[in-house]
């Protein structure tokens, strides 16, 4: 299974978005409509629009709000990766050379800013209120994770205590809620609302998009320590070697608190030898494993919590959807 | 006559204005919030805001939406100001050091990206889709403006045709309209449309804003040449050793379109000293002069927009405000 062949039912509304997403920059201005279309191009699952399309399946509303909607949130995690990929220094991206790889750092910070700007004008164009005060909320939550994840960058919690690894626990979750749960909540919650579903609908599709969020992006740094690097297209443990702290590490710091390797490694002491070799003490104390446990729990509570949701294709796409993050490869 | 003296009356809305954006950062996290109060702290005439409160008292509205309002507009300025120092390598502004003196390209990134969540947050809180979208088009304008600056940068216009001329000038229009134009705008326009004012009132604060917004970057542009150095804080025609081109140096190449001392100038092929002897031409010519009577001229539009507003003590300051916007200094 992949979500190409999960999202067939949706094709007609997810060329809708697209269509929306490449309307000719405003103004118009060749240059910005065209590396619009390169970062259009390059792909991406779309799981975000599907996210909004489905839970407005479960709440019919207006159609063409929708898909202002699934635009936005799309646009806003287009945005945030123009940004991510010049703080990282990041020349490629699904194949393709990034923005900071091809303009200066400038041309790269206003080519963002102004996505940020599309994607607040499509949420905008819902004429929901509430909508745009999800938007705003969800876009601060993001910025603000992420300015905390370069401060705490090279930090080794000292888990020594059940006290401290409830607080790092806590502290990561925070991390992954800003940078993916988040916006996965936006995109149901803000789709529920659009369709005036009822408190306990809206409620559960809050908790779904929040707890597949939380278990897709587990299963991301998990993918990062046992993935193929060909398949990811990027060399492993690339979290651990710009000092991120994943769950990963997390457990197994919680059994090794001492490990100077790996703080070595987290403090950017360590060469590539022991990087390799950190890696492979990882994985083989059984913390990725631990780690991908935690990521299915969690997923399944996302299931779980479609069950008050009315009966429909649309639901069992969604819980279909949260075993595919399981599954996937990358 | 300063800005402060013609606040006096809005003293009580500022200061809500300014309570407001102080909040603690969301969520709580202490750099931030701390960065915040800094780049508060270093100042700036807080005009946008005293804009959109004084647009907000011809049509009075819910107040505390009025300051969500003011305080949004203040909070995306302050933010186009974090990208644009990074942008242009800036280390002080107001006499504090800029952001990116103090912090990493990426912090810097992140805090801008931060600022603009936020100053969307406070639109809204304005709970109006229509400021909603008036908010979005701005930022959208603004964006596009700096791009276009950036992708324009160094190319003299070659002004020996009239077409060439009026094309010219179009561009620069277009170019202080996103830059400064766009948001004076966009604070009397939602103000006035939160204060539910009719048609011809919603125009006439629309088209006061935009015309005081296009004079007072005109004047930024003059004193740009003709200031004092100490009192503008920074070295005299900055923009033309960026290679920007504004519109003294367009009356002047208007007059003499192959002059090779401005062109080498504008490509940045000039030292110190023909800078200096560039900006006295351009002095000498007269095209300082022709740039400041243009600026005049709009901004004398500006206040005749105001003629089919409510006589009212607000409609008198920004009358008033329009003359100080010509006699200002810095």
């Amino acid at each position: 299974m992949n979500t190409i062949s999960l999202f067939e039912p949706l094709a007609a509304e997810l060329e809708r978005v697209e269509r929306k997403m490449r309307e000719p920059a405003h103004p118009e201005y060749p240059q910005l409509t065209a590396v619009l279309s390169s970062l259009l191009d390059s792909g991406g699952k779309r799981l975000r629009p599907a996210l909004a399309l489905l839970a407005g399946q479960l709440y019919p509303g207006d159609m063409e709000k929708l898909v202002s909607l699934a635009a936005s949130v799309e646009m806003l995690h287009t945005a945030t990766l123009v940004h991510d990929d010049l703080i990282d220094g990041a020349l490629m991206r699904r194949g393709n050379a990034t923005v900071n790889a091809r303009w200066s750092t400038g041309a790269t910070v206003l080519t963002g800013d102004y996505l940020f700007a599309r994607a607040a004008a499509f949420a905008a164009d819902t004429g929901n209120v509430r909508v745009m005060s999800i938007f705003a909320e969800t876009l601060m939550t993001i910025c603000s994770g992420e300015l905390r994840q370069i401060f705490d960058r090279h930090n080794v919690p000292h888990l020594v205590t059940e006290q401290a690894w409830q607080e790092a626990l806590k502290q990561y979750d925070t991390r992954i809620h800003a940078k993916t749960a988040s916006l996965f909540a936006a995109a149901t919650e803000a789709a529920s609302v659009l369709g005036d579903a009822p408190e306990a609908g809206q409620a559960a599709l809050r908790a779904y998009g929040q707890l597949l969020g939380t278990g897709f992006q587990i299963v991301d740094d998990v993918l990062d320590f046992q993935g193929d690097e060909e398949v990811l297209g990027k060399p492993v443990a690339s979290d651990l070697r710009e000092g991120i702290v994943t769950l990963p590490v997390l457990y197994f710091l919680r059994e090794h608190p001492d490990d100077e390797r790996v703080i070595a490694v987290v403090r950017g002491e360590g060469g590539e030898d022991l990087v390799r070799e950190v890696v492979a003490a990882i994985r083989e104390a059984g913390a990725v494993n631990k780690a991908l446990e935690r990521a299915r729990d969690i997923v399944g509570q996302s299931q779980a919590a479609l069950s008050v949701l009315p009966e429909s294709e649309a639901r069992n796409t969604l819980y279909a959807l949260a075993d595919y993050s399981m599954t996937r490869r990358k």
